[in-house]
This record gives structure tokens, C-alpha cells and sequence, in this order.
């Protein structure tokens, strides 16, 4: 009996994309203000799901304070009220799309989940945009 | 690395469920209160999902500015505000359900959107009833 | 200890902006797209709220199920799945205007509400778009 | 044409978390606060997702109506301010976690969904924890 | 220049809605379902609103952290996973309604708040039912 | 009949707590995380409120289309995708709480408000935080 658990968690941050072999024009026009060089910032709402089979003593697939405790250690602490291109590692030379910033957001968390189960990350940039990875 | 990367729209409009072959009575049996003659409508959210590899260039699945727009362009103008069943020309034979309606949408989209890329509709009728269609 | 006690409900309904004594040019430059005349319409969430002491008896202000059923019969039953213009009496000369179906809530309301609790109607026509009449 | 049509409900009630043949401190270590005697509870949101093809003649995957009462039969007369322990007789032997509920809660509508309709439960213990199963 | 600053938490509790001086079928009748003596449960959604001058140093009205860790201290310690009736003693000649326990929180947080700010305190018991309280 | 009707917006931007004739210590000390030189940001949702007497001609407090071009034009054309304390002159000499943004924005909008219309500013840093401001 496969079943997923998702536990939801925020964090905010600044970012900015753009490309620095571009010049400033087809940075703007490809990522339009997203480009300004002064940051802009969002409230990132994340979803983390876990699928696995139920444990038959437990009656959890993964215990939930586990899978909150792990997204605050490796990813709220990483990324919370940082400025996504100067202060993560990941992104010194990644642009911090949503769709990067979920790829990131999943390589931090799958060392540690049981490697027999799936991850899934579902991230929301703003409420009307949002992307989802599973690896 | 496949993600998935989804767009938020809405748009409003009235419709009528009935089937113009049948009498009232049995319009009445099946499609209840929603077979008023006089139209009723809805809110509907839209969440049009579309999957593919990321661009490494940009960081990018699909630039969610185009999608915005596509969206605007080939659903929003079409169905907001509108009548469903008197001036959509897809629902002149075809009963304008929930079911309808997004697959409606998705051929509606599908042209428009990368081949490689998957697309997936999700309508919301209201905060309660929804439906997902992927093609 | 006055509390203020609130309930959530919903209705779903066709409607057209316009006034009959204007030409067709007119009521367009004044309700746009909302002057449709094949209507569109909207999903309702409507809050109603009712501010009393607390009776020490019960620790109510009001029973919720009492209040809930309430507006099922009063405003669920005249509006839900109809045409505001053509069904609703109300709206025969009214603008059905969200600022005027507030009223007329309220009034259909106000009589059914013990005469020292304070009323309050909150309607949502979109998500966005909401308004707040309290008699 | 295979669409998803999805049902939302609700129902609150009381549980604990724990197994009577450990003791209080294995209990405690395991379960934390979700293992108090006294018990604790939720407003538990559900959502039922029915897919399958779209009937030609109604534009129906499902009639919602059927699913809204069917879900009110099977579910909400079983759970709705209940204590899933002691009143539910599926969890007289099974810890009500939100993994074990939802496959409670698919086990009672399969019966009654057509079997060629594929059947999937996702199950909010809370805004931030929920639990998705298909079978 | 008054501001009202706005901070969301959350609990969830058991409880049951009874006066012990009247007999089952009177409180049946009363408080129906929510007499269910084996307790059913909610997850409660607090906002806590303080109304007061920004301080012109700091921009502030109250620091939210302040403001989240008493919220944390004074409501989410005494509440979260209780059973109301039970383990509260406030509720120990109390009925728990939402009135009422909005009422207790208002009152274990007034003391802690500066005199010359207002408090208000928003309670949901369900998404559909909520209160408020300003002393 | 006075009715209060709001609007719904959005804009992000990215933002920085500090005071310049502080030390980083006494910074950190009562700004914490929020004084991250390198900025972090939010997803900021506005709500903003106009109550007036309803136009018996239109049915309209205000068009809210009027309401939403305003918004646009003097609010999110100033704050969207911009650094508040680089970008946004107000914020020059002024620190940028959630409680200084509102009044930013009031003022900003109030000289476009008819003068017997009251204003109202609701504006939410995260779904966690937010504040109030009535002028």
C-alpha cells in the first residue's frame, strides 16, 4: 500500500535572473524585470512529497516531524531570507529559475530519505507559478 | 531533468448543462439545477501544467510570460465573460461540463506548445469540483 | 462580551450589468465585458457575520447550524444556480452589482437575525473582487 | 479522452497516535504530542479524484452530485465528529495516521466507483500535512 | 499614523460541547453532533491582530517575532494537542466554543501586550466557521 | 447604504530592515534575518478597500476596473520586481516594514480616491504577516 505523504513549508528570498555572458539588452529580453540587477524577492511556498509503503507498526510512511525537521535543516537554513545569487553555493553559476531552484531544492533532501522511496518537490514562486520536480 | 511547470489563469462565465435532444424532464433528472434555461455561471481557475527538459541556457521549461500570455490569448479571450453555450463555437453540440471544457482548453493550447513538452489542464468549477486532463 | 460570529456559504449565478434606459454604448463604456447580453456569472462566497454577547447558557453568540441553515433557506435557495436578472425579483430593477446583492442579502437576512445582533454581509464575485455591507 | 473529476469534503474529528502493546515512553518517543490520552483532532479536508472516460452522452466522467453524496454516505456519516478510535471500527486495531485513513476512506468508496474508473484519495490532516493514495 | 499588525498560528484540539448540568437528550438537542461524548477535534487557525502608533525608530508596531513567540508561549503551549475539556483549565466550568475560546486566548494574551495597543483575535474552528474578539 | 468594496493585487520585490545610523550588531539585535544585507524578498498581496455610498445610478461604490488600473499605475508600476530600499525613493530615509509599505501605498493612492470615500490598506508580507491601514 504505496501512499505519499506531503508536508508543506516557506521561505522567502531575493533573487535575480539573468546571464552574466549577456549583455544587459538580451537579458531583458529574455527575462524581462526579472533582470534587475537590484534583486527582486518572493515568498517561496514548498511541498515536499514522499511515497512509500505504509510501515505496518507505525501506520506512517515517513514520520511527518522527521520530513519538517529535514526541509528546515537542509533547505529552510540554506535558503531563507538569503539572496539566492550571492549567498547559495548552488547558484554561483545557476540561474535561480524555479525550475533550477526545485532541482536544487531535491538534490539537498534525497541523501536523506530512504532511498526506497520517491521525492517529490512542488514549488511555488508566486501563487500563480509553480514547478515540479521529480527527479 | 523533466519539471513541470504550471500557470494560474481564471476567467468567468455562464452556461447550461442540457442535451437539446432530450425533453425537460429528463435534462431535469440528470443535469439537476445546472439545466436552468436561464444559464447559471462559474469562477473558473485554470492551471495549465507543461512538462519538459530544462533549457540550459536559460534555466527555463517554457518562459512563463509567454505562457501567461498564450493563455490570455487562446483561453481568456475566448471564454471570459462569455456565454459558453451560445458563443463558443466548441460547445454548439458539445454539452460545456466541467470535462468538456478543459479538454476544450487543452486543444485549445496544445498548437501552441513546445511537441516535446507535455501538456496537462486542470479546471477548477468551483473551489470543490475539478478536473484534470492530460491529453 | 461581544463576539462576532461567522459563517461561509456559496452560490453560483448568472448575471448582466447594464441599465435599460441606456443605449447599447452607453452600458457598454460603463460595465464593459459585464454588459454581455447572453450574461456571464460567478461563483459566491459569502460570509455572514453576526455580532452579539455571548449567551452564558450556551457560549453562543448564535448556533452556527441555526445560522447555516439560515442562509441555505434565505439566500441559498433564492440565488444558487439562477439568473440574478430574470429569476431573482430583487434584481427585476436592480443592477445585480455585487454592492447590490450585498444589500439585498442583508435585507433578506436582516429579519430572520435577533434585533440586538449586528449584521454583516461579506461577498466574494471573484476571488479578487469582493464587498462588505454591514446595514 | 480520460479526465480526472475531483470531489472536495470535510470532516473533523478526534484521534491519538500510539499502539496499545508499547509503552507510554516507546509511545511518546514515536507519536509525541499526537499520543495524548486524552486525544486531539482535525478538520480533516478530502479530496476524491474519480478518472476515466468521458461519457459521450452527458459530458460526465462522473456525475458530481453522485460523488458529492456518496462521499456524504460512505465518509462523512462514518468519520464526521467521531473519535477515530474509539467509535470507527477500522481503526479499533489500526492507528488512525493520516496514511492509514486515507486508505480507510478509499476501501469504503471502491465499491461503489465503477470499476473501470481508477480511484485516488489525497487526505489534509491539517493545511501543512496531507497524504495522497490511489490504491 | 495606526496600523494594525496581523500574525496567523495554529492549533488543533479535541473537545466536546456539553453542559454538565443538563441531560443527554437537552444537550443533543443543543449542540447536536458536537456533544459526541468521545470528543471530535479541529484544526484551529488564530489571527492575532494589535493595533497601535509605528515606532518611528524601528517601523514597527510590534515585532511579529514578539508577537509569534508569545502566540507560541501564552496559546499554542496551552492549546496544541489538547483535549480542551480536560486538559484546559479554563474550560474546566467553560463550554469550549469558538467563542469562548477566543475570549480565554484574548485574555491570556491581553497582559502581555502594551496597554495602549488594541488586540483583536481571530479564531476559524473550520474553514466556514470563525470568530472574533476585541475585548 | 454604505458598502465597502476591495480589490486584490500583487507585487514582489525585494527589501532589507535596517537602520544606517545603527551598528550591524544593534541591526541584527532587532531586525534579525530581515536585515540580510544582501536583501531578501516577499510576494506582497494587497487589498485595498474604498467605502462610499453606492452610486444609485451604476450600483457602484467605485468601478472596479477603475480600482484595478489604479492599483496598477500607482502601486505595482512603483513596487513590482524593485528593490524598496534602492529603488523606491519613499523608502530612501524610511524603513521598509510591512507597516511603512501600507502607509506608502495609502498615500499614494489617496489623492485618486474620491474625498468622501474612506480608504483602507490591507497588506500581506507573507500569509503569516500582515497589517492594516485606514489613514
Amino acid at each position: 500500500m504505496k501512499v505519499k505523504v506531503s508536508r508543506r513549508a516557506h521561505f522567502n528570498a531575493a533573487h535575480r535572473l539573468f546571464r552574466p555572458d549577456w549583455d544587459e539588452q538580451q537579458n531583458n529580453r529574455v527575462f524581462g524585470k526579472c533582470n534587475n540587477p537590484n534583486y527582486h524577492g518572493h515568498n517561496y511556498e514548498l511541498i515536499v512529497g514522499v511515497t512509500g509503503e505504509i510501515d505496518e507498526v507505525t501506520g506512517f510512511v515517513m514520520d511527518m516531524k522527521v520530513l519538517k525537521d529535514l526541509i528546515r535543516n537542509e533547505v529552510e537554513e540554506a535558503l531563507d531570507h538569503k539572496n539566492l545569487n550571492l549567498e547559495v553555493p548552488e547558484f554561483r553559476e545557476l540561474n535561480p529559475t524555479a525550475e533550477n531552484i526545485a532541482v536544487v531544492i531535491w538534490n539537498k533532501l534525497r541523501p536523506h530519505i530512504d532511498g526506497e522511496h520517491a521525492l517529490e518537490v512542488v514549488l511555488y514562486e508566486t501563487p500563480r507559478n509553480f514547478v515540479t520536480y521529480t527527479g
